[in-house]
């Protein structure tokens, strides 16, 4: 095992140095008709489903997940793209589906890219800006709701609504913390009632859940219309639909709903649909654009939000749930660098030798491993190579992972693209040929509170869980209301099994607080909060803002 | 002189029934070659200006205006359409250029189209929609701004600005009165200084004005820039440029300040392009559009908001000087009922004879034609035609023009398309190729006063501007520090010559009362305020939303 050479050029250089194949050439990989084709610009289109002749048969769905995230980067979408195109190089048909990225934090910092090296979805620039769209029709459906309610208010309509009690806030796509909290409604008669208020970011709407969970266009209005705004001078919800909002936020959304086609730099087809929050909200890209992929595609590889403790619970509790998925397997990335971060080596010793801490990191991996194979799905490893990983050290792993009775493949995308990724893609196609046997982990008629035990001692093997008596009897009533049988998403940090960011590796009989409980009804799921949530980012002192222009060529400087 | 038989069907039967021409096939019709077309959708396009090769001649621009507007309608847009199908019927090589529709007035009211009848610009449904994005772009940036000021403040940077002083509001486009006045920052410290803020619809936006009169993209830039948005504790002014957002702001605006290119029912290529109110700002498509347009075709059609008053002076004045422009004819669109109406009959009367109302009406028909023709533009009035016009009607506002000097033509463009509005095409061909000779109202150094004053006197026959001592003070302050060159942007109702909406015909010796003067030193104009100016709409008691949605076919309902 010798050092992987370093890409010679940054992320950006590669994305712009990529000639993209023309659109229907990349659709046709998928034999999507031009007719279920729709332009946006020369490299990005929209797929209308309804126009694709059923093909009989459904994909293989992969999902790659991660060991618990720490500052080292373990590079999950950067594997996700890389097994796609690993994937596509050994014949198979394939596509990828992620999630599209947030407009407003690209201002704070540098903007993310979709995977990094040579393995990249582009165009990477038009993907980090407006893109198509999708999460300016969301901000509007969702201020639509926002301005409904009060003007709903405003004119004393029934089923009446106090002003005091609207739970329904308005979003932005952009890091403002001026609009967290605010007051609304100011300024004389004509203005309103003055109620508090404020502003989340898009990613974080009820509205995005929606979308992301819809089966399709009247499963998306049916939801939207489920949403709670706020509560009557009885105490009674009020929904969407009572405000008489979801037939128009339908209409703004018709054309975001329609998954979004671009390519790797390779030219496998990648679907970037949809951006829900990972804490308050699943965390991964829309529904349909994954049964899109499934009904087109033998492979569609899959990612979801942070370390599988968080992100494959929801994938396979909230998404695969809702959508009758089917998982096929599923690939936990991790890194040399990562591991040993997580065995308590400081970031600038990681290029150092450490067994040690590389065993104690190997915990955390162990940990999701079990956790993941527990839902009767099979696993594999990957080992996202970097240039300083050495030889016993990917032994090590590998031996920890046998002993788990999985293997661990080291892959090289990153650097080479997805001929670095075929050991990987071999691997996948050999587990989800063997067949699995996926279940949830916990029944859909199991209480609120059960659930949310369920997920505290199988996954994340804390001793009990500490609720107010309050959270508890908000529980029961909305079991008593018909919400029994959501799933519960749950916001929690990502960087510990626990609810305390500093225990790292594998913690077991610590105790999870769940501070508050909300109820997304029109997405489909309780949220059980288990610290501080933040839901609309400030920016910097020196926001990356102000270094973002335009270059003298016209190209984009400083997002990147 | 008989009735024109109604047209059979509603503007959107018209609309939807409408076999849109593939955009390539369109582009071709001006020259623009694929290269330089950016397809959104099947039947929208950008056209990127930097693709085209010079054609080393300039067409005619022709403005489309109007008596002052009545409840009756005067049917400016449809006519503008019309006019330039019929200018493509007679051979000229044309190109229309609008404004696009705001989003969120359409869920308070049924929406607007574009035109009517036979006479409308396609795809009517995107269009009062999302469209290419370009309203969401300009969202996008002008809350950026927004959150930068903030930040800025927050981190306590410099140049200071005073949380009390900042004149940047934010906007959406939506109409939400509980948005007009708030105030944010609250919730404590770590979200900043608590202060009064607001939103304005996004049509309302200053980076909205910029976008419409930049001539590129260096100059949107520098726009943006030098708008001011707040004071520092010395009070002195603070720009966007020392925020450090203008070249951010530019990269979100980047491709929304590419014209958008789409069709007539007649297949007339048609630049659908920027949205500025036209109160606050100067109500005309962008300048690049128009700018564009002319370089492509023989003639292009456009007009400007509200009555000429208001909509010809400002384009005249602020557009045309701004932009080079030397408008070549104008057509002031007026109809036998809003004349009526003009000379004091009921809504309900208008299909009855009146030539004594019509004749009443007509004194404000004779003053827009004196006033556009002072202006250097030789003009032409429309007659709209509607089926219940009388032939002695006809003659009589067709002999009321004769003794103004300019020819009186029947329009029937919205019965019969691109025929109906031959007459009125050759008439406009003769004039222009007669030559104008265009100038603006008032040299650029006279002083910010004396320009109001000029306007009031000339254009709407004041006898005196009335103005507090704060604000002639205000107008020699920004005189003083180099602001002086601006052209004036007038905020007056467009229903009356003087600031009383109710003041119907041709007043003369009113008293013109500047109520407030606002600097947008960006869009490159001061704004004198003479009335209320409402920059954010409210819904109605029942909006227009609650019955939009998807019907059983999928296709959208209850928004026209």
């Amino acid at each position: 095992m010798t050092a992987t050479p370093q890409a010679p050029q940054s992320d950006l250089e590669i994305a712009r140095a990529a000639r993209l194949a023309p659109m229907p050439e990349i659709a046709a990989k998928l034999g999507i008709p031009e007719a279920a084709l729709i332009p946006f610009g020369r490299d990005k289109a929209k797929v209308d489903p309804g126009a694709l002749a059923p093909r009989g048969r459904e994909g293989r769905l992969i999902l790659v997940t991660a060991i618990t995230p720490t500052a080292a980067g373990e590079g999950k979408t950067t594997t996700t793209v890389g097994l796609g195109d690993g994937l596509a190089r050994i014949g198979k048909r394939t596509a990828i589906c992620i999630r599209e990225a947030s407009l407003g934090p690209n201002f704070g910092m540098k903007g993310g890219a979709a995977g990094g090296g040579r393995a990249q979805v582009v165009p990477m620039e038009a993907m980090n800006l407006h893109f198509t769209g999708d999460f300016h029709a969301v901000t509007a459906a969702h201020n639509l709701l926002a301005a409904m309610v009060d003007n709903h208010i405003y004119w004393g309509n029934t089923p009446a609504i106090d002003p005091r009690r609207v739970t329904w806030r308005r979003v932005l796509d952009v890091n403002d913390r001026a609009l967290r909290e605010i007051v609304v409604g100011l300024g004389g008669v004509a203005n309103g009632y003055a109620h508090e208020a404020g502003f989340d970011i898009t990613a974080a709407s009820e509205v995005m859940a929606c979308l992301c969970l819809a089966t399709d266009l009247a499963d998306l209005e049916a939801r939207l219309g489920r949403i709670v705004v706020g509560y009557g001078p009885d105490r009674a919800p009020v929904t969407c639909a009572e405000v008489g909002a979801a037939g128009a936020m339908t209409v703004l959304l018709k054309d975001a709903l329609l998954p979004n086609l671009v390519q790797t730099l390779e030219g496998t087809p990648a679907f970037v649909h949809g951006g829900p929050f990972a804490n308050i909200a699943h965390g991964c890209n829309t529904l349909i654009a994954t049964r899109t992929a499934l009904g087109l595609a033998d492979y569609v590889v899959t990612e979801a939000g942070f370390g599988a403790d968080l992100g494959a619970e929801k994938f396979f509790d909230i998404k695969c749930r809702i959508g009758g998925l089917k998982p096929a397997a599923a690939v936990i990335v991790a890194t040399i660098r990562a591991l040993k971060s997580a065995g308590g080596v400081a970031k600038a010793e990681l290029s150092a030798p450490a067994p040690e801490a590389l065993r104690r990191g190997c915990a955390n991996l162990g940990r999701h491993i079990a956790n993941t194979k527990g839902f009767g799905v099979p696993v594999v490893v990957a080992i996202n190579a970097f240039s300083a990983d050495r030889p016993e050290e990917i032994a090590q792993i590998q031996a920890f992972a046998a002993e788990q009775g999985v293997e661990a493949i080291v892959a090289r995308h990153w650097a080479e693209g997805g001929a670095g990724a075929e050991d990987l893609a071999r691997k996948v196609v050999a587990l989800a040929e063997a067949g699995a046997a996926f279940a949830p982990l916990y029944p859909a008629d199991l209480g609120l509170f059960e659930k949310i035990d369920t997920i505290a001692r199988r996954i994340y093997h804390a001793g009990e869980v500490m609720a107010d008596k309050s959270v508890r009897a908000q529980l029961h009533a909305w079991e008593a209301a018909g919400y029994r049988d959501l799933p519960v998403c749950m916001a929690k940090t990502p960087y510990s099994f626990s609810s305390d960011p500093g225990l790292a590796g594998a913690p077991q009989g610590h105790t999870l607080p769940i501070r508050e409980v909300r109820l997304s009804a029109g997405a489909g799921f309780v949220v059980a909060i288990c610290g501080e949530i933040m839901t609309m980012p400030g920016l910097p002192r020196h926001p990356a803002a102000k270094a973002i222009g335009l270059d003298a060529e016209g190209r984009i400087a400083g997002l990147f």
